[in-house]
């Protein structure tokens, strides 16, 4: 897609939603915006931004509001995996088309226990559908989620038979030493990020990329600057104060608590809401967070 | 949708693909065809239909197709559950305005450990969105897959609600005691159906409605048999018959077993082809299942 290296942490931006549940984009597009300002790339279409809640109609008209916006299409990667091989290729040509940053994709999620042969078959045909020299993959391995992993040997022969297409991997496994491992396999140019910020000073210290993470969503300008300032001193120091943030946001619901805050910060009561069947904080859960964000002086200046 | 009670066993028909995985409608719809002049329903778009390796563009197209080719709508019972709730709104719309036995619809199956009032919010979304009183939804549970299951209570709430509406259940659970639990419920006119004809007598012995079965693709005429002739002396020896053909089916990856054996019978080797990450069966299996089912002495007759 483009020479430009990805950035090396990215927000899997939350999605708003109107009363009706429709996607707000024009409050979407001004947090994408508060997003970039403050040094992080949009993984927009990720878990935490209700991808699957989302239609594939719904993302390629974001997709396309968003690049009218006149955002830098090199600071985003959207997620483009569903479990259907027309709509993922749809999606991802749109990505490729306009010069992203990447497609970030997820495995085809519905079926279990697919065999490698399959889920390569899977990838290898969108690769090849699209057919576009400007793509590049990053797979999206999270298998608490989609229930559905993306083993080493699949990754290795989609790298060997697409070079260059198949860039890197977002491993939002939870297990650092899976992270590790494929660090340690030094694909030629596979860039490795890890699925919460909490690993990212040991991913960069083994040579990875950066992270990918929900809490990105609201304390992203730490996050980047860590990133940027990994090989400084403190950096151990800066490391444990980003989780300590993280582990306030673990202790609830994780998307609900983050539309919480963005709902706080903001002063937009609406932001709150997710789409069925995510809930959003309860209002006893939304008060407890509220003491805690006070606590460790979380803000989000300059949002809204 | 109809005052015409659904059938007893209905069928998630197999989709046929093209050599570019192109839905081959004209296939298809011959096969749905003849699966109803064995006297089964067609459950269309479920998982062994690959459903979730479709489009819902591509699924609204099909159903569109199948009641233009004029099969009674009371004999159709597409699956419409997607992740997305205007997706599902969508296809759900679809089958309502046809007069369809019902919509089959799981629960939204990318994320997990969602709370039962967030499950129930998603359901009441799209029978509110629907807003059809012609609407029948039928539940569909298969924590296997879906990894997403749907609680009792989230059931009694939704019939509590939306009595007449939320009609029944396909309960491919595989777990007896839960279908018995179900029907020992005695929800007014809810009508509760075992995921796999292995449960038919038990479930019609108990007070259930019937059986909506995989296997149904390959051996209907003698499954309807029995849930026509249930009452009947030998019943006992026609369920150990089809638990026979089950059994066999079951040495095998389900769906392309499935499709291997109507590829056989019909003679369109194409038939053998799923979408990826699904598998065709392997050339040795599919020697090994031919000679199975001269065993069993399985036909398909009629077919093709």
């Amino acid at each position: 897609m483009t020479a430009t290296p990805p950035p090396g942490v990215l927000c899997p931006a939350l999605t708003p939603f109107d009363a009706s549940l429709k996607v707000n984009v024009p409050a979407w597009l001004r947090f994408c915006r508060w997003l970039i300002s403050q040094g992080v790339g949009l993984a927009v279409f990720g878990t935490n931004s209700e991808a699957n809640s989302l239609g594939t109609g719904e993302k390629a008209e974001m997709l396309q509001a968003l690049l009218d916006d006149g955002i830098d299409p090199t600071w985003v990667m959207p997620g483009t995996g569903t479990c259907a091989l027309p709509e993922t290729v749809q999606l991802t040509r749109l990505a490729a088309e306009a010069g992203c940053a990447g497609a970030l994709m997820l495995p085809p999620f519905y079926y279990k226990g697919v065999t490698d042969d399959g889920l390569y078959a899977y990838f290898s045909e969108v690769i090849q559908r699209v057919g576009d020299a400007r793509l590049r993959v990053f797979l999206y391995h999270i298998p608490p989620i989609s229930q559905v992993a993306i083993p080493a040997d699949v990754i290795e022969r989609l790298i060997n038979d697409y070079p260059g297409t198949v860039a890197g991997i977002k491993d939002s496994g939870g297990d650092w030493d899976h992270t590790a491992d494929l660090i340690a396999r030094q694909w030629d140019g596979f860039r490795v990020y890890a699925g919460s910020e909490s690993f990212l000073l040991q991913t960069l210290r083994a040579g990875g990329a950066g992270c990918i993470s929900a809490t990105a969503n609201v304390n992203p300008a730490a996050i980047a600057r860590l990133r940027q300032h990994w090989q400084e001193s403190g950096a151990d120091d800066r490391q444990a104060e980003l989780d300590a943030v993280r582990q306030t946001f673990q202790q609830f619901p994780m998307i609900g608590a983050l539309k919480a805050t963005v709902a706080y910060f903001s002063g937009e009561a609406q932001w709150a809401v997710p789409r069925p069947p995510l809930a959003a904080l309860s209002a006893a859960d939304t008060q407890r967070l509220a003491g805690q964000l006070q606590e460790l002086k979380l803000t989000m200046e300059g949002l809204g």
